[in-house]
């Protein structure tokens, strides 16, 4: 009577994702696990065809990983994101590149081509968000100091894909990448990240709080949508990914004071499509063709969970946490997910990668997937075992390194005015940026010469003092805030000297 | 870099709509209409294409007719659903009956084939559930008594409008349809809504309250969007509407202890579908077309609202209400909706209507849209209006006509009474129909003769034998419980003659 084939597939999908949840719930087992073993029993490779067009169910599925990332952004707010730091980001720097190596040579191991081992590499190296937040939520353990770390990870890790996406898609054609343009890109990624937040701050937290002012949750959901999805589209249109444009408008709003209501009204929508998400993963896998690429997928499961593993919790231990928090955070990391699928469809769509790496990718994942939730429970465990095991001596340089970073960090009055002194330091910054980028949008405007600089009547030299005064004039401000802030970091270097000369009398 | 087109679509219906309903608020508009220019203005007959794939978003938004049941069920409970009672059915049957002569008529008056003015008729018979509950929301009298009716009439309008589709596909195939098919039909659809409810509420608010004892907002979530989407999917594979299942399955877990809690979860998903909703009517619009068919549209517009409001007005008042909520009621039932556009598409599906049936269902429904909101707030000063022009005389019979209802209505003691008599005749009825429906199980299964009955070795006597039995001894509790409801009827009936003989004396 209606057209229901679309209402029929999500039903299905619906029905059996909520009988999974009560069943894996009741069974105190890991639901995502729950969700994607569903989507395995009703997908087209399972006798007994239940969903007629898994396409569109994968189409919809896609916004859990939108709405995914915007929570979590809410979640995450400008503040924290500042607070987890440039220690994070170097630990997942140096991991991805650890992983990326040790997929590429386990396709050499086995024989593969080097765009394979290359696209293996590029598969085990990134964490699933997805995965990891979930597990954290569900074993209730989301507000430990080493969720807050993971959580860091993961966004270091996240922009990491974009680059590393990008790159990817450079050597899948041209067969090779400069330099140059590696670093062209991660500039571009830098300044988008760096140039939205702050016109977002600008604009959007009022935008929210006068929305939450006329006191309808239907506006304000709607609105807050509005800016998930603008932001998302706007870094695809700029050539990122949705997910970090999501991340993004998620932190930005995370600023307004309304963001406990947001938060409230956008879980049940991510709740949904992550459930989605995850039985969409499932029907994509046809358990045939696990089985027939077993031995290779347990393999590299093995190398993702020990390799994951180690390089987390020691480069979380060297940028100065416990060895208990650092194991945990290794722990919680290891695991592939989305952006494995991501990469792997990417080669497969530029034709350079060989059938049989999707599947590998899939029964990987799966396997980290199932084995995330039991390795998050027995961490405790396993850091109790390790301390037994490990050598004295060897516990021993342990304690005195987180001592001797212990004794680096500042204290008391210096932690305040060191705090200060940053604070400054990042207005300066900030405010330096922005006058920067104002002028490269200047000179974007200048070089284009549009047509209508010519319709109006304005020559070339008009235009120029046209563009570089108004790029100016906007300067203002923030040239006015970069003198003020200047002054008082002046005066605060005057007040540590005289400190100084006190301490030292 | 992913596929995005989807989801581009999505951002781009969001953006809007979440601008849309920034700006609509502010003006104090309606939103609804605002989310329907706006589909209109990025819609594919606007220059600016910027929408790249109607149909999917055409998809997905249904959903939003799935969740608004769902709610509205969901807010409604059977208890309230039978306090609406058979006054208001009376007045929805007579309603949509004179709104499908009325159609009719101008469908003749234009011109028009037989088969064209009969689906004029259906499509301007249906109010919409959609805009009228939006709009009670949006004016914010949901709680008045009033809204209870206007709920009442759209539920049965809905119920009424199963039959109307089931029938009109009948009369498109063959031409006439048989008196006895139709009354198969209501049938049906009464044994489907009543054995529905009465094995929904045995098992469904206890589910709903286990699952909610788990204590997880993703876990109740998800399980319920299952119970809504498997009753929906059950209404559909039966013949029926996936908005009746839906509605019905809302109706049952409202009894649940925790209906607050999925309400609670529900309302997100239910105002970003309501959205994507009316967005999607917009894009379908050809603004052009709109223009080529104004005059008929007006016509039948003015056709919709006057008819609608005298008939629902009139309705309500002779079963009892006061003329002031009768007139409110009757406003707020003043417009047509997602049913005239399905009833449309059917006609166009099946090659009975001429093109233009379409284009001019939707611009009277985007007119009554239009007005529905303004003409609830003008309510107030109509009746007043009216009480004012309204002869004496005429005013005077209104109000001997409800004090005549008041004192035909039980009192007191007789009150209770009645209240109770009701309540074991209730008992009894359902618990004669759920045998009557073991029953007939029992003849579908005798009748349909599965070759597992062979397999097993049974042979058609002994399966004569098993299922009969199978019914009866099935049918016992029920049976028990209509033998205590009989006996405690004839105590009843025995008191009253009793208490009457003393009055008597």
């Amino acid at each position: 009577m209606h057209e229901i084939g679309f209402i029929r597939d999500l039903a299905v999908v619906m029905i059996v994702a909520g009988a999974t949840t009560i069943l894996f719930q009741r069974m105190r087992q890991p639901v995502l696990l729950g969700y994607i073993l569903a989507g395995v029993l009703i997908g087209p490779h399972t006798p007994g065809v239940l969903v007629g067009d898994p396409r569109a169910i994968d189409d919809i599925s896609n916004l859990g990983v939108v709405l995914l990332m915007f929570t979590l952004g809410l979640e995450f707010s400008v503040r924290k994101l500042r607070e987890v730091g440039i220690g994070v980001l170097a630990v997942a720097v140096a991991e991805v590149g650890l992983m990326l190596w040790i997929g590429y040579g386990i396709g050499g191991l086995f024989g593969w081509t080097g765009m394979d081992a290359l696209f293996l590499g590029a598969i085990i190296s990134l964490s699933s968000t997805m995965v990891a937040t979930r597990t954290l939520a569900e074993s209730g353990q989301r507000s430990q100091p080493f969720a807050q770390l993971v959580v860091g990870l993961l966004v270091a890790e996240d922009m990491l894909a974009i680059v590393m996406l990008t790159l990817l898609t450079a050597v899948a054609i041209g067969g090779s990448v400069q330099a140059e343009t590696a670093f062209t890109l991660v500039g571009h990624l830098g300044l988008f990240v760096i140039v939205g937040m702050i016109l977002g701050l600008l604009l959007l937290p009022r935008l929210v709080d006068y929305v939450a002012g006329f006191d309808r949750d239907e506006t304000l959901l709607v609105s807050v949508l509005g800016i998930c999805f603008g932001a998302s589209l706007f870094a695809a249109w700029m050539g990122f990914s949705v997910a970090l444009g999501a991340f993004l408008a998620g932190a930005v709003v995370a600023e307004s004071r309304s963001v406990g209501r947001v938060l409230h009204l956008v879980e049940p929508l991510r709740d949904m499509f992550a459930a989605l998400f995850f039985v969409a993963i499932g029907l994509k896998i046809d358990p045939a063709m696990l089985l027939q690429y077993a031995l290779p997928a347990l393999l590299i499961a093995a190398a993702v969970i020990v390799g994951k593993t180690l390089a987390c919790s020691l480069g979380i231990f060297v940028v100065g946490h416990d060895a208990r928090t650092a194991l945990r955070s290794g722990l919680g990391m290891a695991q592939i997910g989305e952006f494995s699928f991501v990469i792997a469809t990417l080669g497969l769509s530029l034709g350079v990668i060989s059938d049989f790496i999707y599947p590998i990718a899939v029964a990987v994942s799966v396997l980290c997937m199932a084995a995330s939730p039991y390795m998050s429970r027995s961490a405790d465990g396993l850091a109790n075992g390790l301390r037994r095991v490990t050598p004295r001596s060897l516990r021993l340089l342990a304690t005195s390194y987180s001592g001797w970073l212990e004794n680096l960090k500042p204290v008391n009055e210096n932690a305040a005015i060191a705090a200060m002194f940053r604070r400054l330091l990042w207005h300066i910054g900030i405010n330096v940026l922005l006058v920067v980028a104002l002028f490269v949008i200047g000179a974007y405007i200048n070089a284009h010469n549009w047509s209508w600089f010519s319709m109006l009547g304005i020559d070339r030299d008009l235009r120029h003092t046209l563009i570089w005064a108004g790029a100016l004039f906007l300067s203002l401000p923030m040239l006015i805030a970069v003198y003020r802030k200047a002054e008082a970091l002046g005066m605060l270097l005057a007040e540590i000297g005289i400190r100084e000369r006190f301490a030292g009398s």
